[in-house]
């Protein structure tokens, strides 16, 4: 069992281990089991049954892994932070879910996302398909109570049923805000775009607590005004933070289920985080990689490092400390 | 309505309109509404949820359908027939099902297909995952009463449930030889290859009546002698052809869910089937083509040459003359 | 034969048959012979005999249709618009053209586009390559005399021959000009850039009466004062729309025959064509998609999105009212 | 101007310069302006306008010149010869052709092999589509008078016209034929597979002076019997070799115009090379790469091996030793 | 730590956890940390520095195991064994070597080799370049003395030095030969093929010991006299198999860097390793893995079924039963 | 030996020869052979052993001229130029330089390019890795002293040494700075972004001399303003640019190494690069190309699109007329 109580285990080094060798973990981080506390555990959710397009997100978290070898991680000079030493962060492998029944995959991911969140820090979920935010929700909620909800996507989802369908990537904040899972006056969507299923879809999304920063106001207003935005709604609220990569345009991210053109860019995006540096983190998850359909790793790579960006998050984020009890109860 | 009793409507003809444009139907062909009768009908079944490892097979009927320009259809010499002379052969579109609930789309399978089958002489079906062919099985023996099954695959599907699921494209010959839906002394596997998930699979699956051409046996005994088996095996019961595209080496089909190498050759599975001339085809379907894995619409134009190798059985199967219920009772 | 008088033959909902599934049209719209009149028809022109570079356009208009699929279409918010609904938007299928004698083709594509518009309210076109505007143009002209015409492309397209030819797909708009087909004093070049062929191409250029939108002006002006340029310039006259899908950054349209770096953003072009709602949409066409070029479908979703907000101009159009004769005058 | 008259001027050697580098001719060969003689010259004709499905061979050229770079050339075991050092072989550029006018680029093609012909000993040439065998046949006959035809395709290629284009890579061998330009009692079809245009497609090809080696034949009968029947009927006559790459399985070739599954192996196709070692040989075409199609250099190293191994059918030809006029000439 | 002395740590069970999930190491086995004991431990030699044209085998390995998630494991019906059961097998990780320096990756790859060797039964190297086999082969020797060396390829890999460099992929088995690494009486090569640098590789090769079985000779003798050939010259010696997976046809294994066409078949590999069970199998490489070359992981997964078949060959192999001293020995 | 004193050698026309056809060099300019003088020369350097994560940028070369086919040549409007009627460009082929010896090679590369510009205007190297521009400074500074050094980049490339080696692609400006080869007050780093291996970096980087203009700043500040601070910087000294295809975002540049997120568009490269127009230009490299990732040509057309833009920026340089020595020199 390696690290202590003052210096975390740190990832691999590139120095003495080429990127493209050893530890197949996000950014070649410790495994959980060789932790003996966590702060922050990125964990993978391999399920895509919840798809109506494009499937195969449930090939993302292997992919988002390989894509963040990439990965410088020491400093990053946007926060100042050394988010690696300023906290423990370890990859909590997978969460294995029934890929043929969706309402049992849910309790499987809600039973693990919560037993998780008893022993670590905040989470960081890689999707998957963008079914798995509710569980997830579901687990932050026990542990920490409703929170805002920042959701990026091209999409509203919030959609009632598919198919019959309660849980899919299209209905999943509809379900979130019956259950009174996210704050509704201090949640958003970002990045929303396109045509929609019918003239009253953004009516029943607001009643649902929504405000909307849609994708063409990055143009007219700039990051700086959005981010403003956000920040004012959140405010001091504990932060659930859901990043459907199809946030990004199809350039970007090719390799996603439903793309919609006209999207974010990857600098945008990037620089919104960096705009919430300082609120309260809870946990987070990026969704819908769908690597089939990726090219030169793109899509996961633009989600490996948005990943990266919301460690640095954690990291200047109130100071939590949870304890990894699982490991740190075995003497 | 177009095509009288003597001549089959025929499909656009490749000397009239470039074989890039034109209807999106398989080679062309009219649709089911536009013929009086329908002797054999393409139908598309864009189902993919019963999935074990690479997903997108919902995408093979349309990606079947493009690749089916491609083919010159007028006389092929080895069966020397005119198959869309001698018969009318239609594309029925795609059987619409759920997405997220697997039973409920076997169910609505089942239905189509048994209803079609009231009208057309017989089925040619594209997967669609490999699930579709329980159904597809009920629907055929309900009409037909069981049938001699050969089915081509790389893998036995007979396993008996994943993840909890009794229907999926790993379990689909288990519950098919359950509901005695083909005949246990006149069916066998083609092509298969590889390793199993346990000791006892070969027995189990003989259990169920089967017997296997192993994919060496190409090699070691020639197509001659394996053609000599099946036939003598199917005798003149009415055939179901199940072929999952993957009993092709990953070479020939990459565009595939579970890829495993040491495969067939298109060249030994075309003449496999041209050996099958003159068996009493009842149905049959290519299932397991998911072109996000494609190239070059290798996968895709494989698929379609079978399914028109399919249809010149049809042509030299002994009897034919169904007629389309539900146009031809039109006035 | 379905749809009345009051209410548009609708596409086939999403809700009841998943988007991967069902017909093969744009938008899985009605085919055209299956509505009583027609407001838009969306045809395809696959053609690219008249392509300097990379060949391929002639299977554009089959990819622009799979990628259709993706649209949600019933409402569009930045339009305020159900452009299904306030109007009949039919398929046409594809203009059967010579793939090997360019004068024969571009007579049919004039023949047939003639005759439609005979019928229809106006035509959405895909390409192709961009010879097939000249034919257009011709038709256009034919039914409502000479247009405004706005021209989205990379290039100029107004060389005067090349190798000989007269009719390729870079000298479309010379051979417009010469036949007065479009309103010198009212139209107008959008996202040129790039080296020329020669110092007097943008004189020889401002001889046909073209003004230029630079793309990098998006960069300098920003969209509204660009969409104003185009307005002011547009005025009332009736407009055709041709949009060279390398308008677009490679990055956003890798699949096409010439592409250019520093290109426009697909957010740009949705936003100046959301800017030109309200004027008088006579007809249009997107080409130059060429589907072995582009990656996870971004060029032909690009190009299905751009003619989706094109039926959306159509629907903010002062109103048409045409009548599809040939379906409705069969009793 | 290097080389003499005793020691042909090499390709660039893979041992002082790294294969990946250095110029860009085939094999890294010497330009024909920089030998003295030149008993093969290879020669690029880019040209695509008469293809009726996936256009494309235009690049095929420059895709089987970087693909030559993978070559090693300097000892062929299997003929026993040093082909670079035996006869002096050179690149000779491009033929440049309309790509607007059939019609047009056809005499282009004739006249300039016409020409060099004149010049060096024997062509092969990289197509390009099948189109360019016509011209290229003339200008052989020119110098040669008829050959012997030995053709090897998925396709006979024997239609009459296409869309009422007598020039085009579907019709190009009845064009031949109708001109004489090859031995009707020597000339054969090899690979020929799959569907034809018609019952008795067969029998016209046979009036043409044909016979037929099937594809399925290398199953039935091996490769040694298969070479047996073509030099018995080829003899002693000048040999033109004219190979579609789409006689390979599309396994082996994806990247080409009209793919046809159940196609030869490149094992079989170089060893039935191999077996006509000392037949004459004229020239040879190898056509129908269609790089925008191909995967990892599949199909353009699988057309730059053929072409290798011709050049040792030359090494391996009785007579040899023509020398460029053009060059020697010049004091 | 898991695993007990009688039944081996089990790789995570596809039937609990999707194979698209879970651990990343090869086939899911256990890491060797994990294992009391370990008879055969795969690893990964990312390295390619050695390469002469396309470089990228040092992404081979995690490639591989990514693939390896596609193998069912239990039954490998023509050996007759379970072969994680009979034996224990684990993944041990990479061996980090240096990128930018031959001669000292060369010398950390024997060292760790030597080091790993001392406690498990065997090693299965997944490369990386061919470069690797040679401080492999040393570190083999070291423990076991010279072995008799079965080296499949498309080359001979036999070259003095290329650009001045001993330590390269082309020139690993002549420095072999050099140090005696194996048994010039019992070693042969396999799948050899193409064109030779220079008249006299062949004898040089034949100098150093080698026997070779030509690629050809699959078709002209058949699988089992090849078969015969090996067993014969290997007899009862330690056996040291070194796989190029450029024996491979490209269409079997497109993602390498110097392919070869008219190869082997996947079926043909299989089926000769099948051949070889009983032997005694000391270690073995499998190398050459480029997979940005590959396409649908045809190249890895064929890399990964070959590595699965040498554990089978390992557990048929007579006497084995090493101690994983690392971790056995701390208590 | 064609060209005048007056008249330069031109590239080959596309309007008598189709662009991908004729001559492989960049742009089919004419060979250094073939010019009596030369003022710029293209050269490649065709080199990637200095790669730490993806290699394969010694294709570059070859795929940057394959690009440059696509470039349109004659008269660029935003520099006023005729770029190559204005002064003589030619390709000086490839710098042959060791794969296995990265020592060694630096030195080739350096004596080939003093060599070089010994009888050449100015250089512009086509990568190969980063590793280059330090042997290429060498050869500048051997000629001309040191040189502003103006970098874009997605990273700095100053670290020390990397697995001991003092040659890298991320070394090279480290290396640079202690040899003083660019002016301390006169160089910057543009388009810089990310996270830093160390919290140093930056503040050691400065140590050498470097500004640097983050890539946001482009969003904050503008092109305009980035590109005054440029010119005031680099003032009227002699400029090298080395630009790192990878400062474009991946979307744009997919075809890279060491790819990063939230980068430059194409726009804003060739926009801040026109802003230079005026500036002493010296010499140039663009490096970094990998097109085993790349898509259609994305990269590699940018890479060519920059380097035409480079040979304005020459074309509008102060000063310009050097003769080739080695050909004028030969009587």
């Amino acid at each position: 069992m390696a690290g202590d109580q003052d210096k975390p285990v740190q990832p691999v080094s590139g120095t003495s281990v080429p990127r493209y060798a050893g530890p197949s973990t996000f950014a070649r981080l410790p495994e959980l089991r060789d932790v003996a506390r966590c702060d922050v555990a990125i964990i993978g959710v391999p399920f895509d049954a919840g798809t109506s397009y494009r499937p195969g997100a449930r090939f993302g978290p292997q992919a988002i892994r390989q894509a963040s070898r990439h990965l410088r991680t020491q400093f990053h000079p946007a926060y100042g932070t050394e988010p690696f030493m300023e906290q423990q962060v370890a990859d909590a492998g997978d969460i294995a879910c029934n890929p043929f029944n969706i309402a049992e995959a849910v309790e499987q991911i809600q039973t693990a996302a919560t037993d998780l969140l008893g022993k670590v820090g905040g989470l960081v979920s890689m999707g998957g398909d963008h079914t798995i935010a509710l569980p997830l929700l579901r687990a932050v909620n026990h542990h920490t109570g409703p929170v805002a909800l920042v959701h990026f996507d091209a999409h509203l989802d919030t959609w009632d049923t598919y198919f019959g369908a309660p849980h899919t990537h299209g209905t999943v904040f509809r379900r979130a805000g019956e259950e009174k899972l996210f704050l509704d006056h201090a949640s958003m969507h970002v990045g929303i775009r396109g045509p929609l299923y019918g003239r009253d879809d953004l009516a029943r999304d607001e009643d649902l607590g929504f405000k909307i920063v849609h994708c063409d106001e990055f143009e007219s207003e700039g990051i700086d005004k959005v981010v403003k935005r956000i920040r004012d709604r959140v405010g001091d609220h504990p932060l659930y933070l859901s990043i459907d990569i199809d946030v990004l345009d199809p350039a970007h991210a090719p390799g996603t289920g439903t793309p919609e053109i006209a999207g974010m860019t990857t600098r945008e995006l990037v620089n919104v985080l960096r705009g919430l540096a300082g609120l309260k983190i809870a946990s987070a998850d990026v969704v819908e990689v769908a690597p089939a359909y990726d090219h030169a790793e793109l899509t996961s790579l633009a989600a490996a490092t948005v990943i990266y960006e919301i460690v640095n998050l954690f990291a200047r984020s109130p100071r939590r400390t949870f304890t990894n009890a699982a490991t740190s109860s075995s003497p």
